[in-house]
């Protein structure tokens, strides 16, 4: 057997947590980096081992197994979840293999972290529900992989807000903006078919927004009013097999694109504050600005993605002479899940959130407890989504989610 | 006669074009300085002459003429607008009595500035167009001050688009953001209340950012959907005679809010763009960010008004590598009404829109040309504003916006 | 006799300060603005007369007077100063000239406001001393013109530094950046000869920030080490009367540079604290930064003139999680200065530290106080200038400054 | 023999580069994160195994070895090097003991990878020059750890700076400044003391700033003036083993600092340009700002690795109305080392500096070509920071350095 970080153990005898990936693309490569990182930087309970890697074309996933560190490779996801060395499956494929996935290997008695959206429909991340609540009793955990909460600075600023920082909540107003469809000519990838990707800006960025938002604020969406649009509707057909960013376009062939460029929506919250969500991929020169912005009665917060490692706090008791945005670097040791990186200002990147999300679900799986953002979250996020393109769909009337869980 | 500014001649022979002002608050001292500077700085062909203020209160209207530079001063409007050494009433009323000092200034034989918003209904602003157009046939000139179209950032940002370096506009995202109602003890002021200030943060506010996000994009607003909340619905009476901003509250008494707090609102543009709109007077932390930005097909524009002096602007059309928003700064002799003023970096301020709104007036008076804003252009913003409320008390369906102006 | 602001009157009675200018360039007009304005916004106990404008062109004069508002005009100073309406002689000429008439108008009888720098040496800076001493004794007023104190940013940063904010200083680091001599072919002007400008970018900007550094520490430079350069030895002489910025170059003749390009410069303060100074015209893309950072014990604060409005506060003291620069958008009524002007959020322009110095030297002249910043102040900065030129003249060497005022 | 990422191996029948590490504290973490994702990342001719790790105490280095992924686990640096299966030795101890380790490695035979600063003294440097340099002739590779040429803004600048963007160099400026020491009460860590850390803040952060200078212009220091500083004469003895930032304080105990805590230095380049240089440990509110800005004829650039992922460009070519600084997020695949990693807009952290070093150091090996920074670079600083105390000791007077390797 070829020796691969897969079987690396650090406390001799710490018990292992065996690991099966489907899908290793953008999202494997990133949480690849997640599970072989954390229990490298973080003192873990469980030792994550990269026990197989799952795709459809046995050469490829070999290759990608061998790059990213993973033991065994495998060419079906149910021979995946049958491995009596995977305790838990991580699913990093289109939206619409989710369920399907996630609640066969439920059944198979394996832990489950599902890359977002939970789904692409609000029926299938029902399903997907009652699987994770059906497993649980037999002592399975599932969770959806909400990285951005991971983000030291977004759970900092979460912190901030439970410890009553920014007071009763008045706005929250958020984007996330991206430009790489700008291009009329970019070709049609399965992230622009609504059938392998259940929607387009909204179900990717949006479903990102959604949950930041009612994560940061503690709060859920209530109901919205949306428009959506799209505004190239025939793209080029890639050339090769697309990924779901970029890539080539092939001479000729065109295709109509199926999902939404973009979607902008205001909305309700649980505690009367009132939203506002942008989702798109045409504005030039944004690369992947999620921002977030809150403001309570006693403070308010802001955050932008692109200055991931930075949170901006305005304590709104302090006098008026001296109060002014701050920026704090999120990078000193009493910032969640700093202890473990680097002296302050050696800022983290983006796919820490992947390490972070490791360490937090082997944690939850060591100490048999439930690891949030749970199924219903996504489902939450699901109906919220849903609501959107209802709205859209009739005039843009406030459409009410329903609220199934606790925020 | 005491000597004031209102008699200042620069070059001998200058024709004077005397100007009669209605209110002195926080807009009045805005104008008059407006008035006095604009010959100071520019070229004018014709020399603003403070010829009177008018105000209800005589003693303090005579000392507000005497610290501000105004010549006479009057306690009635229509003795104002009688005068014979006025060319030019300029009203800076709360919205109220827009309509009925407009049209008679207008059938009196004078040109007319008027305040933003133009009027507090649909209706009043119709009048006022009727009346401004029946007027333009004599020779007279009408304007509503929509001042910040003078920020030379927005001046710029206007040619830019206009010289198509941005392409086909895909995104508007507009905020006006302050805070000065987050204390729930904050007086009710005029501004708080209905039958006088028409709108809350809505008219105040949303007013601006509605006619800014039409003027650069060049478009109209085709309809919306909003909401709207009142968040605070009783606050103390003012003590003493109230402002519009601030002042200290009487013990004891309070009295209902009757305009709206905040209103967020989604939109469609005439060229099919997506829009979003936030107005509110509750962001902790915001004193006065009206941001704004444009995504188009070959670039974008981004500004804020708390940072006048600067326009990010990023060229899409340049190679990826080197490309990103790049933070003018606004004070080049090249750049709209800079040649005027001080060297490069050397910046400007928030009042600096009044002198240049004085400057464009008195070369349209000269040159007896239409200058814009029209009232025309008050109305479209006035229905817009009126769509808004339509939208959200119709559980914010998506509600048309009749256009009668080409934009 | 026409009818000028010189000759405004605000409250009936309120006495007058007639005020004479020499030179009306770049800095006349600013301070023209400041004349002009001071009285329409702040309450003042005198009210400054715009008397009279000196220069040599007769006709040029006249027509600037005109424009700027000055009701007299002259072409010789030693007139201006003999003229019965002139109280107070404000002196906007190159360095050059600045010692004699600063002594004349003094022994006048005169009020002194001088630009900046005081003058082109330290032997005349230490006679304008002298006269101004003498002169005060017979009730006479000395002031130098380093607006850049009269920011509301800048002397609000004092006040923190003045009340413990800081801590024990331990850095400062102070740029002054301009950039319209990057292009060689950039006209040789009058502060390029060292005859008229003493020197270049060091007497011109870095006598801005030696003084601010000094202002705002509350401290002496106690001595500095330092480097000059000239990057472009010989330029094209300027087509017609050569301003001090821009103008266009005549083509053919090209004459020497006599000034430095750019200083650099390390120092001490008599804390101990250590310091760094630069000030170049060199920096493409800077087009104003004088920027400064304060480090202490307790806090630090950083202010950079492109964003005048705003001043950036770290305070130590604070929690290392919550801490952070926060940026103080300086328009707040408790800000110096601010309680005349707008709403918060409102900003001032560059133009203002000239009406707040007019402010502050009619508040002196009425109260008989001495005006800060002294000729003596200006002394010393002239004193770490001389150092400056010294060091470099002499490989670097760390050069002493004589101190004779307490900071 | 345990499983590790030592032996991890990607594409089959890939030639392995054993890697053998000294230290591992900070800079181990550090290299370790390198060494283990460099072949995950990009497709490496060499695939790195983390055959040892040594330290002194055998329980703390197995267990670092354990949690970090090293393979096997030594006590005397002698015995590393005499390991068979290590080709590459890298020296992450203080700098007291890198010239012996460095030497002896190059002496067995092993390529050296060797932290900054290169040595405590040029003495010592000169000698590991003349090692590396008999070294090569037998096919060995040296390389100094000037990680930050490595952060892919500074690759790029340089690139830009290469390609003549900025055009003739006229200033650079550079800080790095922390706040660690800011506290009085901070323990006596070996960074404190001269013998083992050789300076304070000049090596530790200076050697950083000198050779990003350096590298980024492409020029050589050819001479500074300095000032040097120890604010906290005698700290606190730190309780347990010190590690090098932080830790706790003992009671009671107190030794002296022997080291700067803070530098002030200009200096002249090769060209001509003038620079100016800060290191300090007592920057309140600065973590980790290590910020270059680079002023040419034709451009400019600006840096802050506290925004790692940003770099800011002026092209002083374009139009002056359209100029200003852009904000490139070097996040495009067209950025150097971003075609491995993520898509637009998704940063990277401090420590990909660590895998890019790992990579490139790799691909020399494999390519038999010198890396860079080569210890000649090293060198070079070492001689510039002896300048620096030469001066400081001798009043700041220009010491010139002696420059004997092309920039």
């Amino acid at each position: 057997m070829r020796e691969t970080e897969a079987e690396a153990r650090r406390p001799a005898g710490s018990p292992r947590l065996g690991v099966g990936m489907v899908g290793y693309a953008f999202m494997g490569a990133a949480h690849s980096q997640g599970w072989r990182t954390a229990g490298r930087v973080f003192d873990l309970p469980l030792q994550p081992a990269l026990a197989a890697l799952c795709g459809r074309d046995a050469t490829a996933v070999r290759a990608a197994a061998d790059r990213m560190g993973w033991a065994g490779s495998e060419t079906d996801w149910r021979a995946l979840i049958a491995r009596d060395d995977v305790d838990l499956v991580d699913i990093c494929t289109p939206g619409d293999s989710h369920a399907e996935i996630a609640v066969a290997a439920l059944e198979a008695g394996k832990h489950v972290l599902c890359e977002k959206p939970l789904a692409n429909s609000v029926e299938e991340a029902e399903a997907m529900v009652a699987a994770a609540s059906a497993a649980r009793s037999r002592g399975l955990l599932a969770m959806v992989g909400f990285n951005y909460r991971r983000l030291p600075a977004a759970a900092f600023a979460r912190q901030l807000v439970a410890g009553g920082r920014i007071g009763d909540l008045r706005h929250v107003r958020v984007t996330y903006l991206q430009d790489w469809l700008t291009d009329p000519e970019a070709p049609l990838t399965w992230r622009l078919q609504r059938d392998r990707a259940g929607s387009g800006a909204l179900g990717d960025l949006g479903a990102h927004i959604v949950d930041l938002a009612q994560y940061l604020s503690g709060e859920s969406v209530v109901g919205v009013s949306a428009l959506t649009e799209t505004f190239v509707t025939e793209r080029p057909l890639p050339a090769g097999p697309a990924g779901g960013l970029g890539g080539t376009a092939a001479p000729g062939e065109r295709g109509p694109v199926t999902v939404d460029d973009a979607a902008v929506f205001t909305a309700r919250l649980s505690s009367g504050a009132l939203a506002s969500f942008e989702a798109t991929r045409f504005a030039a020169g944004r690369k992947n600005a999620l921002t977030i912005e809150l403001n309570g009665s006693r403070g308010s917060l802001s955050f932008d993605l692109e200055r991931l490692n930075e949170l901006s706090f305005h304590d709104h008791t302090e006098p008026a002479a001296t109060a002014g945005f701050r920026r704090i670097l999120v990078t000193e040791p009493d910032h969640p899940y700093l202890d473990a990186w680097w002296p302050p200002g050696h800022g983290l990147g983006y796919e820490h959130t992947f390490v972070h999300q490791a360490r937090d679900l082997v944690h939850a799986v060591a100490e048999g407890a439930a690891p949030v953002p749970t199924f219903a979250d996504g489902l939450q996020v699901q109906r919220v989504l849903a609501a959107v393109e209802e709205s859209a769909a009739k005039n843009s009337v406030f459409t009410p989610v329903q609220v199934s869980v606790p925020a």
